[in-house]
C-alpha cells in the first residue's frame, strides 16, 4: 500500500505578503495606516481615486486583500465597467509605499458563492457600529436635505442581519512595487500567468 | 472722456483653494500631509496609482496644483495618452478628504511657454538637495545593477541649472469632492462650462 500523498498546500501565500504584514506591525502607532487610495477607471474612462479602508486578507491563506463600499457609490458601476485598480498606500511611520495592480470584485447581498458571501458577514461583524450605521444613511453623494435623523438611525450591531447596500470589495492582486523612501530600495513583484502559487510570483529589484 | 474701467482681477480663484489653504495649515504637525495619491490611465486603459508630493499652487492667484516626476516616470507616457486625473488627499489631522479631479500638464525642458518654465524653475529652487539628486540617479524602475555609486551623484543646488529629467506637473482642476470625517459634511465643487473665474464654480452640499 503506497504511503498517503503529502498533503497538499492549503493555498500557497504571495512573497509580498509577509512584506505587507511586516509594515503593518511597524507603522500599528498611526492610527490611519490602514486608509489607503484606490484608483479606478469611470465609465467615461477617466481615473477615479479615493480613500478607503484596508479591511485585511479574505482569509488566514488568501492573498486576497479587501475594503468595504455602499452599493449606491460611483465605484460599483465603474468596477462593473472595468475591474481593474491600483491602490497607493503610503505608510508614514516607515516611510513605505506599496502599489497593488489587479482587479476588483465586488460581494454584494445577490453574490451565491459562500466563501465570498463569509467573507462579506466576517466584514460587517468586524465594522464598528457608527461604521454599519453610515450603510442605512441616505444615497452618498446626492444632494444633502434639511432633516438631520436620517442620518441618526438605529445602528445595526454585528449581529443584526448584514444591510443590502454593505459590499465587500475584494482585491485579487496582480502586481505589488515596494518602496522603501527609506532605504531608497524598490521591488517589483509580477504574478505569473494563470498561477496563484506563491512560487510563480517573479520578484526584481529595480531603480526607485 | 470716460472713467477708466475697473482693472479686471488678475484671475478669480476657486471657492475651495482657501478649504484647501485652512486644512493644510491645520494638519501642518503631520510631517507627510503633503504626500497625495495621484491616479492615471495606463496606455491600456487599466489604472496607475502612486504617492507624490503637493508642491504648492503655480502662483499667488492660481488654482492649478503642482507636483513634480522624472521624465523618465511611466506617468508621463500615461499623460501624454490620458491627461485626466484624480488626486486623493488623506488630512489626517482634521479627518477630512480631498479629491480633485482635473488635467494634467507636464512642464518638460522643451516646454517654451515662458510662465510655466518659470514655474518649473521656482519648483526646481525649491527642492531639497537629496530630492534634486534623484532626477540624476538611473532609469527609475529598470532592473537595479550592483554600481550604488550611481545614487551617488554630486547633488544639484537651486542655483544649478534645472537637470533635464526634472519636469513639474500641473492640475488643473475641474472637480473638487471634500469630505470631512470629523463632522459628515461633503461639498462638490464642479466648475462652470469654459470658465476659469471663481464665480463660475458650482458648490453642493451633498450626503456623506
Amino acid at each position: 500500500m503506497a504511503a498517503p500523498a503529502a498533503a497538499a498546500p492549503l493555498r500557497a501565500v504571495a512573497p509580498w505578503r509577509d512584506v505587507l504584514k511586516r509594515a503593518l506591525g511597524a507603522n500599528r502607532g498611526v492610527r490611519h495606516s490602514r486608509y489607503v487610495q484606490l484608483a479606478t477607471v469611470r465609465p467615461d474612462g477617466r481615473p477615479a481615486n479615493r480613500s478607503v479602508v484596508y479591511r485585511g486578507f479574505l482569509g488566514e491563506d488568501s492573498d486576497v486583500l479587501t475594503f468595504v463600499t455602499d452599493s449606491r457609490s460611483r465605484k460599483i458601476e465603474e468596477i462593473a465597467h472595468c475591474p481593474w485598480a491600483e491602490v497607493a498606500w503610503y505608510l508614514p511611520q516607515t516611510r513605505e509605499q506599496f502599489r497593488f495592480l489587479g482587479r476588483l470584485t465586488v460581494v454584494d447581498a445577490a453574490t451565491e458563492d459562500a466563501a465570498l458571501q463569509r467573507g462579506r458577514l466576517v466584514a460587517w461583524k468586524n465594522m464598528s457600529d457608527p461604521g454599519r450605521q453610515q450603510f442605512l444613511w441616505p444615497h452618498p453623494g446626492e444632494p444633502r436635505g434639511e432633516d438631520a435623523s436620517v442620518f441618526k438611525p438605529e445602528p445595526p450591531t454585528g449581529e443584526d442581519p448584514v444591510v443590502d447596500t454593505f459590499c465587500l470589495v475584494c482585491l485579487t492582486v496582480e502586481e505589488v512595487d515596494h518602496l522603501s523612501l527609506a532605504k531608497n530600495v524598490r521591488h517589483r513583484y509580477v504574478r505569473g500567468e494563470g498561477s496563484e502559487a506563491g512560487e510563480a510570483w517573479q520578484v526584481q529589484n529595480v531603480n526607485p
